[in-house]
Order: structure tokens, then C-alpha cells, then sequence
């Protein structure tokens, strides 16, 4: 049988990557792990972080993935690059993909991005930008309200709208292009984009990331070559599933997903 | 040496229960121990709730502590008996002491509780009240942004009225007591207030359990006998103690406070 490409998130935000890869390449079969005993990882140290993508990505290899994509901004900005050593399959992280359709999209070469408070202290978001375009301006910005707003439901009314303002009024003249730097961010999107206005391309590193999957798989042959949509998707969570189960309903839109429960910190 | 009194919690909403200890007990050491690695817990499943506040315990009784004080809420709500159960020291957590206060502050009989979903979710403080007065009346809520409000520092302004108003609205002239029922909440006391009007008084849970922690360890004889003040205090948490400063700042107004760092899963 052909190999499942692995996916790990903090939670459940990952389920925007989960959800482009089972759209866009049906032919292909996932495992996911949500560490939602240990989430949020976003305000965590970069050496705890880092502690926990080793576990996560431990686990996801322990059942055999041909792939790791890990489907969190903050994993991605901190600990991709220590991943990337010890692992023994490909490792594909957000942030680049994001970067890199970012610098594409601008006209006026002013990007701004948004994440958690680790993503952005990593300082990882201006770094990549600079490296494809040294002339690129960049505004970044913490918004530790985003995550739970999503997880919340809270997704549109007076709060959300808000807490956009609080954190973005100072972007909206200034960038042409904003990168949501979260994959719960996505889940904000309408109402980041009556703040922005439309002058404003939002990047969403969820869907740049599996054009760059595909990609990947297609250059190491690595594709699954039959043309059968694949059907064992499997998901993991380190607590209760039924929490998890009520998530995915919202995030990918389909009932009864089988969620099995691991320990995450025997990996 | 008198043996120091244990205070654990899930982060950092435990300080508003040292920072009274330390007010009325000032010739008690403490050690309080914040599972900054793990935080929060009010979002996850009572089983492994449990499972954090059991390691929490052993960490603080292997330090000698003469009584452990459960500053979590949510920890309170689900994990108290088993703990109580397995502990060599005495056990005392902040529901009880809060919902006796209620029910003697109540004039017409009509309770609010506030909380994590956890705590809520739990059913533990409607059960307690209603074992001290079954003729109360109780309205329960979670208000999962309170938490991320606080330890973002954002406990004024438009954000934080319009949550206390979205949570607390059908609150308002249906009870005359309200139980802040997660030891973040008081740091948001103002704006509870302003919302919710001088005809309610509010239960900070924080303030209520140390009167009995004095009561228990005198009626155990364990009350420090010296008449000067402790300067023994320890802090431990289990990820990068520079943020628990930081925080530490906001809710005890002390700077420099000596910070520990350990590995609470080995516990």
C-alpha cells in the first residue's frame, strides 16, 4: 500500500492544511496529530517547542508517513530547521510557502504578518522574506486573541471584529499584502478582510503550502499513483477525542471522522 | 525549618491565591509550582486534568511541602477527591471556599458561577451549592476568553467589556452573587463590576480559601510559630520562567522574583 503523508499541528488549526491536501491531491491518504493535551504551543518557549515537534514528528514517522508537513506556523518558525536534521523522511513547514507567495503577490513591497507570539519573536518571517527580496518592507504583529476567538466559534459579531481592529489598525495603509501566519487564522478570514479592505491580498499559507507538497512528492516520486481516491485517513489527538471530533465538524465540515487517542509524551 | 505551604496551578492565575497567602500569612513560606508547559487546562478533558494535577501533587509533596493548595479551579472542580485520596498531606481547593461564601452572601437565593468550560462543564459548583442550600437558584457560564484577555494584560478598554458583556448579559438582574470561578478572573473585577452593577457581589474564590488554609493548619498545629516574616519563598515552573516574571510583575507587583525551571513530566 502506498505510504499516508503525515501532518502535525499544536490542535486542531492544522485542519485548514488537512483539508486542502484532502481536496487537493484525493488521492492521497493522511495521518494527522492534533497535540491537544498541550495546546496552545504559540505561547510556549522556542525550547519547549521544540521538545514537543520532536515527539510529534516521532510519532507521525512510528507509523510510517512518506511525508511530515507540519501544519503549525509556530513549529514551523522555531523547529523546522532542527526537524529537517534528525528526521528521515522530507519535512515541509509553513512558513517558506507563505513567504514565498507573499513576495509574489506584492505590488508595493509591503508585507505584513500576523501569528502567534512565538511564531513572531522567532523573527523567522522577516528573516525568509528578506532572503527572497531584500527590498521587501515588513510589519509584523502578535494577535494571541485569534486562536481562541476560532476555537471559541467566535468567528464573526462585534469581538472578532474588534480585536481585528486592535491588532491591524496600524496595517491598513501600509501593506498591500498580509500573510496569516496561523492556520487558525484562515478561519478569521471575512472579517479580516472587511478591516484590511480590499486593496489587501491575504496569503494563506494553508493553501500555498500543498502546491509545494505535491510538488515535492511528484519530484521524489512519491505520489500515490492509483486513481482511486483514498479513504484510511487516520487522526490522532494526545486528549479526549470528542472535543476534537466537535472541531473537525467546523474545520473540514464532516461528521464522525475517526479520532483515536495517543500519549503523546512517550514519543 | 517550619515546612513551606505547596500552591499549585496550571500557569500563572494561581499568584492571586499566593499573593493573598503571602498578605495574611507573611510568616508562612511558600512554594508554588505553574505548569507554564502544559497551560491552560480548563480546555481540556477531565481525564488528563486529572492525570497533570497528580504529577503537580507529587512534584510539591517530593519538596515537603506541609498542605497543598489547588489555586486552579479546574483542578478543584474535577481532580480534588482523587487527589485528597492519595495525598500524605492535607488537600484544599478553591471551590469549596468559594460556595460557602456565596451562600452566605446571598440575599435572594440566586447564585452565578463563572468559569473555564472545564470547571463548568464539571457540574461541581452547582453540586456544592446545592449541598449547602438546596433553595438556591444557579446560573452557569464559561467565558473562554477571559483567560487569553488576561494574560495578554488587556483588562480595560472595548475588547474586554464587550466579552464581560457577551458572557455575563442574561447574568444581570437574575442574580444577586457571582462567583468568579477561575483565579484569572479577578484580575478582570473592574470591568465585571461595571457591568454587572452594585447590586451583585462578587466572590473571588482567591480571597475566600486562604481564610481556610489558616483555619486548617491551626487546627493542625502547623502554623509557622516564628513571629518573623518568610523569605523562602520558591517558584517553579515547567517551561522558560522569564515569561512567568514577567506575569509575576503583573499579579504580585514584585520584580525579580527567583523563578525555577523542571520537568513536570517525569513527575
Amino acid at each position: 500500500m502506498d505510504k499516508a503523508i503525515g501532518i502535525f499541528d499544536s490542535g486542531i488549526g492544522g485542519l485548514t492544511v488537512a483539508r486542502e491536501i484532502l481536496r487537493q491531491l484525493p488521492q492521497e491518504n493522511i495521518i494527522y496529530f492534533g497535540d491537544t493535551a498541550r495546546v496552545p504551543y504559540g505561547t510556549k518557549s522556542a525550547k519547549l517547542v521544540g521538545k514537543y515537534a520532536v515527539q510529534d514528528a516521532h510519532f507521525l514517522t512510528e507509523c510510517g508517513v512518506k511525508l511530515l508537513v507540519v501544519a503549525c506556523n509556530t513549529v514551523s518558525a522555531i523547529g523546522l530547521r532542527e526537524l529537517s536534521h534528525q528526521s528521515s523522511v522530507p519535512v515541509i513547514g509553513v512558513v517558506e510557502s507563505g513567504c514565498r507567495t507573499a513576495v509574489k503577490a506584492t505590488k508595493e513591497k509591503k508585507i505584513g504578518v500576523i501569528g502567534t507570539e512565538a511564531t513572531i519573536s522567532s523573527g523567522i518571517y522577516p528573516k525568509t522574506i528578506k532572503e527572497l527580496d531584500p527590498d521587501v518592507q515588513i510589519m509584523c504583529k502578535a494577535c494571541p486573541l485569534f486562536v481562541p476567538l476560532v476555537e471559541e466559534g467566535r468567528l464573526d459579531g462585534e469581538i472578532p471584529h474588534l480585536a481585528v481592529r486592535a491588532y491591524l489598525s496600524s496595517f491598513k495603509d501600509e501593506v498591500d499584502t498580509l500573510i496569516l501566519g496561523c492556520t487558525h487564522y484562515p478561519m478569521l478570514r471575512t472579517v479580516i478582510e472587511k478591516e484590511m479592505g480590499n486593496r489587501t491580498t491575504l496569503i494563506d499559507s494553508s493553501k500555498e503550502i500543498v502546491i509545494e507538497v505535491k510538488e515535492l512528492l511528484r519530484k521524489k516520486g512519491l505520489l500515490t499513483s492509483t486513481g482511486q481516491a483514498a479513504n484510511s485517513h487516520r487522526y490522532f489527538v494526545s486528549d479526549d477525542p470528542e472535543k476534537f471530533k466537535k472541531m473537525a465538524r467546523l474545520f473540514l465540515g464532516e461528521e464522525n471522522i475517526p479520532v483515536e487517542e495517543i500519549n503523546i509524551e512517550e514519543y
